[in-house]
């Protein structure tokens, strides 16, 4: 997979892309990340990328000339149309599904602005997908395009070695995570729960399931909808229900 | 105000941390950024900071020892107890409205894991607060970790300038933002609208706000729930509506 960012703080990706999984996936040869500085595109005098709005009012807006330029530039190169994807708050709100469907492109290209807003002619003729990571405002598209890069590479097949798997995540079971514990059993009068230091493998997967069931319950209910319970679960958290005045 | 970040991965934070907003809010002395490894703080011979999990199963865990002794140290330094922050898909889902929150506060510790899961007497114990920066699986805390901290920096009195302000972004007015265009007025055939060139101010107002509505109703009619709307733009959207056969 060939990954390229359109971003005015190029410098800002380096010790990301070169960290962990990011690192690694390039020096395995499955991806190639590359963050690219799109003012080299302005043919301008200045080499300006933004202007002030048509209409008034606040801020500055990225005009469409660079980011044409520079996305038509790495198009040439490809022997594919890329995924232009702009990272905006008013883009789709990003989901593992999201990542899941990214990891089976080819080659992804991310627009990041900062501070600005985008001409709409970018958004509307150039942009293949619009990310939002959350509802909360940042800086710029860097970390969200950081963030959807890291969720999509880790993905890829012979990214993640034996250490960890992506299939026991949170999320790929519906539901949230159980407690972990590790060594030591006592740690300043805090135990490990005995049903763990049991040895007796049924009721630790039976425990950690309903952990699981209550950690979602409390924090995220939502996720109940959709999961996949059995007919025995769905009782027993019907009971816990009731059981802690839970409605 | 004060933001320590511990981690096995600082080196991830260099680029982040310099640039832009958040290298400005160093200069300026608004916030003092620290990436640590707590590594450092694993006081076993091989520094240790992870460990099998006590009930089998895959992963590693991280021990509960050196992010106690980390934090401590930390807390140790301050007048106050910093908030202790753990960046976790099992957390609250973060919001601006928290990012609001976060940034009245002296002093924020992150903990961010990597691969690994938490001893759950950290969890318990030593974390104030949980947040999940979104429905999807990243290798790390790190990205989340700078995602907020990027947020709730640019809260602070006087990091941003006069290039922007926090007040006319996305979500603080409850609704999505209307296009922005800039020169040129004709790009390839793709023209600014006629509306923003008038140069009649209330026009161009009416124009925004009512793209702003139409864009929530389209791609987060969730929002508009909770934002604040006159009688008139209620009626014009229900309106809008009917004539577009929206439900």
């Amino acid at each position: 997979m060939k990954i390229d960012v359109l971003t005015l703080f190029p410098e800002m990706f380096t010790g990301v892309f070169n960290s962990s999984i990011l690192g690694k996936a390039q020096e395995k040869g499955i991806v190639k990340l590359q963050a690219i500085n799109f003012r080299s595109y302005a043919n301008n005098k200045h080499h300006t990328v933004d202007d002030y709005p048509y209409g008034g009012g606040g801020g500055m807006v990225l005009k469409p000339e660079p980011v044409f330029a520079a996305v038509e530039a790495l198009c040439e190169q490809a022997e594919e149309a890329p995924r232009v994807i702009l990272m905006c708050p008013q883009g789709e709100r990003y989901t593992q599904r999201k990542a899941e469907e990214l990891s089976a492109a080819k080659h992804l290209v991310f627009i990041c602005g900062h501070y600005e807003g985008y001409d709409e002619r970018i958004r509307k003729h150039l942009v293949t997908d619009e990310i939002s990571v959350g509802d909360y405002v940042l800086t710029g598209g860097e970390l969200p395009a950081m963030t959807v890069i890291d969720s999509v590479v880790r993905l890829l097949p012979g990214v993640l070695g034996n250490e960890t798997s992506a299939v026991t995540d949170s999320y790929s079971t519906g539901l949230l995570e159980y407690p972990h514990y590790t060594r030591p059993a006592v740690f300043r009068d805090m135990k490990v729960p005995d049903e763990l230091l049991s040895g007796h493998h049924g009721n630790i997967e039976k425990w950690r399931r309903q952990q699981s069931l209550v950690r979602t319950l409390e924090r995220r209910p939502d996720l109940l909808e959709t999961a996949e319970l059995t007919e025995a679960e769905r009782k027993w958290l019907a009971d816990y229900k009731k059981m802690n005045n839970i409605e």
